[in-house]
């Protein structure tokens, strides 16, 4: 089965019926309004799925929503046991859809693959948890710290692996965002052409809206574009874009805070920064960026103006410095990738 | 045996004899003069060695130095059998000692852990293919590309692991260079008080010699220090840095292709470049760096003006970058080290 929709702002589950050491049913929750993983993996093993074990990444649901409760379905059909890899995020239900199956006499096992179960649905938890969006900071540089030359040139700095990773990244992702000074630089098109998946919503973030009329990001066939700016700048250059179906919103003053706000407004999760130091740091600034992905190409450029990923944050001391925390470090092809996630301390 | 005299020149040797699966002898060159690891490990064996194979990670030599050649004592013991890791780096003795053994009737194999073995001595054979000294740009950057805040903080980038581990290295290498600049800012020690082993010789080049009257590099007590200005730079510091012991020489137009081949004539090998960017930048355009160590902390300090680790090397496009080979990614404790060869292309 293949799917480009997202279960987006459900959580990603799947669920397998395991019996006799062999895979009866799977199942996955394709999209809001479609039933759970669950469901779909006890219809898949149908009578057998009696006496077996469920595996599932997150807690089964206990609430009538759109679908009725999972917990139900697992109790009518008779399974003697349910191992969980986390339990839900949100602290109004969690555990009581596994209090519930206790009650009904199946085995509980929970916290199986638990780290692994919390990163597949991270923007899931923040959303929930926090009330925010989950915001990705994603940069490219040279061993030596570069994004671009002294002049400005940036094509490319990674390789053609760690590229076809972000592209698989961005279809992961809710949105992509980037400042006007790479749609002028750059004029990217911020789709996933080199994977598979659903184009995420590109958002421009542009103060002035001195941006090109005619530029990748417009061609809204291919994926939306949402372009922010200011109250009353460019006029014209709005009522063009919005000709050409392109959403533009003012907001006074534009802030990456204010953005991820109505992004969140908009029941989106997760939003990959693909934007230059400038941008990425007034983002890092105002504690939307929760997790950090920063490419490495093993190549020195040189270059004391040349850029380098995040601007000003007004540490002073190498001690004030963000840490990132559950660093995984990957060799992707000659690059290297690490990320991490931000540990804002007593700065947020 | 705990030996803190290093072989240089020679290259590090060690050698096993076994015999039945069973070790029955070992041992390494230890410095220039004394026997070298095949004489030591044959000795080490005795009568036994008739029959055994013996391991070696570099082609056994040929000829009367200040030792007799070690294929005669190999054949003189009567072994069946000689593992090498690599052959002589030498062109005009390369492959010599392995003939001879040949003709004797020994066993020969060639290239067991060759990458392993060439990286042991790496400094050694760029020494003998290239008569020049084999250098080593080392850094500590944030994941930002920061190796210190906007206003000049440093102190640390990197955790106590990764530190010892620079000392570690600074104990393999014959000198340590670093800048007027790295004195003034940091009075560093350039010792291995985090290592045990040799201190290494400790080189400052300084144009102009406006250098503090006291530093903890003028202690020579410590370790020999060696200061590069150029001629008839501020004399009377001249006169009381030579007067504490510390030795000042002279060049015009002072430069790191000048120190490094005075260094050459001294018979040192490695060299490891511990400057600011600036330095090591022209010690990059220069091409006297082979090899460079760039230690990376999980951590994000910012800043448009916070000094990176390889200042201009006027390369203008991305693609121009010089790029590393063999390059190995290791886990320093929470750091990351990244290590490679820089390929000059066309360019050195």
């Amino acid at each position: 089965m293949t799917s480009f929709s997202t279960p987006n702002p459900n959580p990603m589950v799947g669920a397998v019926v395991v019996k006799n050491g062999q895979i009866i049913g799977e199942g996955f929750h394709p999209k809001p309004g479609d039933p759970h993983a669950e469901v779909f993996a006890l219809r898949d093993a149908g009578e057998n799925a009696a006496g077996g074990t469920v595996y599932v990444n997150l807690e089964p649901c206990n609430h009538y929503g759109r679908t009725p409760p999972c917990t139900e379905a697992l109790i009518a059909a008779r399974v003697a046991k349910v191992v969980v890899g986390m339990v839900d995020p949100n602290p109004l239900v969690s555990g009581k859809g596994l209090a519930k199956l206790e009650d009904a006499g199946i085995e509980v096992i929970v916290g199986v693959e638990e780290t692994a179960c919390r990163r597949l649905n991270e923007a899931f938890c923040h959303r929930i948890l926090h009330h925010q969006c989950f915001g990705i900071l994603k940069y490219a540089m040279t061993l030596d710290g570069k994004i671009a030359t002294s002049t400005g040139h940036s094509a490319w700095v990674t390789g053609t692996t760690s590229r076809q990773l972000v592209h698989q990244t961005r279809a992961g992702c809710d949105a992509v965002i980037v400042g006007g000074n790479t749609v002028r630089r750059d004029n990217p098109h911020l789709t996933i052409h080199q994977a598979t998946g659903r184009n995420p919503l590109r958002v421009v973030m542009s103060r002035n809206l001195h941006l090109p009329q005619e530029a990748n990001l417009w061609d809204v066939q291919v994926a939306p574009t949402l372009v922010f700016t200011e109250w009353g700048k460019n006029p014209s250059l709005q009522a063009e874009l919005r000709s050409k179906g392109v959403e533009v919103l003012e907001l006074s003053p534009l802030s990456p805070a204010q953005v991820m706000e109505v992004l969140y407004e908009r029941q989106l999760s997760s939003i990959l920064w693909e934007c230059g130091g400038v941008l990425g740091a007034q983002a890092i600034r105002e504690g939307v960026i929760q997790k950090v992905m920063a490419f490495m190409a093993p190549k020195i450029i040189g270059g004391v103006s040349a850029a380098s990923p995040v601007g000003d944050l007004g540490l002073e001391k190498m001690s004030d410095a963000l840490l990132l925390e559950s660093v995984i470090l990957r060799q992707v092809d000659q690059d290297i990738l690490v990320e991490g996630y931000l540990n804002y301390g007593g700065q947020k």
